[in-house]
């Protein structure tokens, strides 16, 4: 009865003293010193090397550190166990803080003004629409999507959103499945909240951008991505951005992370990139709720938030 | 029965054929082609010349067309009528847009993260606090601070509100009158959305600023201006950044519209500037407000937004 904490790209030191000060009475490891791999009953990972957990013979469970799970499936031997992955409070609201600012900047002209301001020009920018005249599309009705709509919407924006299922969010009209060219081409501003999965692998490319409205306030659309990098075609959004089928973008995630140093995203005018932190997780929450999973696993109640492995998320 | 448009800093003529356009049955005069004084019973004004106004032997009200009247108030000789201002859903919902930008722009630590994007740097900066953890304080609890005080609470920010007399307000803690020593301490950063009179005039000074709290997640405060700019000492807001009184300041209004190109607020790093843009109002949503007024107060019925002389808002 141990738990082998199993991390890669991040620092797996402070979660271990993290769940060890959190959970003292229990028996926990950080691979790669898993002791006996007969003693692990449950793991938290994070980018797993693949092989590993299929090593543990009586392993029960598996829960993502993180709120999305592709890097879990990214493991070709995956053992067949129940999967949790992290929902919390706080890190939805800050996927929306994310979202509002950088919806909110768009609307707002803020690179304009920025440059108005290197440029100490005293002029106001239009045309200087109000929330309520730019059509938000959010891609991915979930915890955060859902989430990120509601605010939208109370902020004013003209609010719809698409989902694989039919989805009922109170003030947003929402789309699903195949009603994603009407909901695409009623959408000037576009936010992806989806998870990476062989379905939405890539959806981001040259003809869904070519769908969205041209017929808004500022003509060309807007994209935001802060679900994952596998969503967008890098090559695409480029090409979109240099003849105009789109007028900017705002990505939190990319293709490779680290963002490599020769990647035209970092430089072009209508690129906005911060580094993978839309949603920074508070670490004691998500380590309180990687712990809590295990303990209702263990009684037999089953996750709180279970994994589906045939959609893979 | 005329109606004179009195105006200075805008352009008058759009105004003129606005107001003709909405009321073709009127007599629509633009200052300063008056006609027969005799003729005008209201006045539709913004910054109108001093003594004109006292010109005008029958004028029965005065209509601001902005939602502030200090520049009705900055004419000595203003007659005694009943004075109206300006109150616009659209307009109302912008001022919080701008404070919700501009508010998230300082959690999320923006301006670091557009130097870092120029340098091609991926990193995460801390502390990153969630908005539960920034204290945001709303000077002013009137139309406009209560949407934005409202919105702000939803996006998640612990926020809490000053005003004359006491207020209340779902959601916020708020203080009034002598409070305000109690309030400034618990604001990390604060927003001005008071109207500029007597008693504000230089409110937001070095005094003021050494009042707001220090122990707040980012250590030093963060002043945003969208009042007026007679409320705000700009020589004390620019020594308080330089000592680190003040961690940054948003301003979209001055002592001097348009910003001198002189001002060193233009350049200072913790800056930015908004050209007095912050709720740009729909103008014919404007003009029919006013015309609204007009008639009402013809009908007897008084104005829907009075002004009150001796507050002077
Ligand atoms: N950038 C960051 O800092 C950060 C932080 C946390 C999470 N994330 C990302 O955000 C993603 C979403 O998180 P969440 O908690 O909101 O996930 P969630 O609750 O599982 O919701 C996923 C949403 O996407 C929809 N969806 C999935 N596949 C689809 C498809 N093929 N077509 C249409 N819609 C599809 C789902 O539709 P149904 O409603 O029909 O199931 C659901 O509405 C995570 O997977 C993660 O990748 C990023
Ligand atoms: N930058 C822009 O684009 C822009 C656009 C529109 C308006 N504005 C400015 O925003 C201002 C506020 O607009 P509003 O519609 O919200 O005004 P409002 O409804 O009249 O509210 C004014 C608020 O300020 C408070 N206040 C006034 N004097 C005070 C004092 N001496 N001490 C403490 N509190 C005081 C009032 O207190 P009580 O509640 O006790 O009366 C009230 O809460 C306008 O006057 C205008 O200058 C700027």
């Amino acid at each position: 009865m141990a738990i082998l904490l199993c991390i890669t790209q991040w620092d797996v030191a402070p979660w271990l003293e993290r769940l060890r000060r959190l959970a003292p009475e229990r028996d926990i490891r950080a691979w790669p010193e898993v002791g006996d791999p007969a003693d692990i009953t449950y793991a938290a990972v994070w980018k797993q090397p693949a092989g590993i957990l299929a090593g543990l013979p009586n392993l029960k469970g598996i829960v993502s550190l993180g709120a999305g799970v592709d890097h879990v499936f990214a493991d070709p031997d995956l053992p067949d166990v129940p999967i949790a992955r992290v929902v919390d409070a706080d890190l939805t609201s800050r996927m929306s803080e994310w979202v509002v600012l950088h919806a909110l900047m768009h609307l707002r002209r803020q690179r304009l003004y920025d440059t108005l301001q290197r440029e100490r020009r005293w002029e106001d920018v239009r045309p200087a629409p109000g929330a309520r005249e730019l059509r938000v599309g959010v891609m991915g009705l979930g915890v955060l999507g859902q989430d990120a709509a509601r605010k939208l919407a109370v902020i004013g924006f003209d609010v719809a959103g698409w989902s694989r299922t039919p989805r009922t969010v109170e003030g947003i009209a929402t789309f699903s499945g195949d009603g994603l060219d009407a909901f695409l081409a009623r959408t000037d501003l576009l936010v992806a909240l989806m998870p990476l999965t062989p379905e939405t692998h890539g959806i981001l490319d040259a003809a869904l951008l070519r769908k969205l409205a041209r017929d808004g306030v500022f003509g060309a659309p807007v994209l935001m991505n802060a679900g994952r990098g596998g969503l967008q075609v890098e090559a695409d959004i480029l090409a979109a951005l240099d003849d105009g089928t789109l007028a900017a973008a705002t990505l939190d995630v990319f293709e490779t992370e680290p963002l490599p140093a020769g990647s035209r995203l970092w430089t072009h005018p209508g690129v906005t990139v911060t580094p993978h932190v839309a949603a920074i997780s508070d670490e004691d929450a998500v380590g309180r709720f990687v712990l809590r999973q295990i303990v209702r696993h263990e009684q037999g109640l089953g996750f709180e938030t279970p994994v589906d492995r045939a959609r893979r998320y």
